[in-house]
């Protein structure tokens, strides 16, 4: 199951603020969309990415002040990316790792979805399945 | 892989807060310990759960006067558990069709444990891949 495979099904489309937009109205967009991460976008380039920790972790080191401010003083700058040919597992790796969980997707230094840890844990287990079931058929028939 | 072998592993830490805990405060806790939810404890019971998503939303809805109100303002309080001898699969599809990233472990009416998807993710890999190693070798010798 690669990301490309899991984002055909699970679609395209992308939430977006700029690093202008002030974080209450960001939050008030993930609460809206029930999402867990938005996308900050310039001119179709990714600025960074913004997500409930992000926001928790600024909320409790800066406390309520920071909500005035523009999402561009609580976003991570440092994106991590990946590409619709890699595989749920290498992706799982990655969140692991890296202890964040959400990943844009990147083809063509374009931004064309964004994978999260609940999709890839949807899709993995389903991929698993499968091939634990042609592995068991083959034991069976050998 | 069971829920008990991946915390024998993590460790049975519990960090909780009281429904009376200030919100702000909750949030501090969670951005200096790093962690996603707080459980929401009274002698021993648990009254609720408290998600970096419970946060997002609540503000998300009410905005920054909430950080004011306590926390069980906000926190989740039809919280779902699981059980020590439950498989990492059927956590994942717990959290998968519920949702949620966090499951509180009971044995004996007690807490014991707080399992996150992070967690379970982590442990899934390492399950899959030796049990699919074992099938390979089987394939291979038979």
């Amino acid at each position: 199951m690669t990301v490309q495979a899991i984002l055909d099904i699970k679609g395209h489309d992308i939430v977006s603020v700029t690093v202008d937009t002030r974080l209450s109205d960001a939050i008030a967009l993930l609460s809206e969309r029930k999402i867990g991460a938005v996308m900050v976008m310039k001119e179709g380039r990714i600025e960074g990415i913004l997500s409930e920790r992000d926001i928790v972790r600024v909320l409790g080191m800066r406390g309520a002040a920071i909500l005035e401010e523009p999402v561009g003083a609580a976003m991570t700058s440092k994106v991590v990316t990946c590409r619709g040919s890699d595989t749920a597992s290498a992706i799982m790796e990655k969140m692991t790792n890296g202890k964040f969980r959400h990943l844009p997707v990147i083809e063509n230094d374009r931004i064309v979805g964004l994978i999260s840890i609940g999709d890839v844990v949807k899709w993995r287990v389903h991929e698993y399945e499968q091939e634990q079931e042609t592995l068991r058929d083959y034991i069976k028939t050998a």
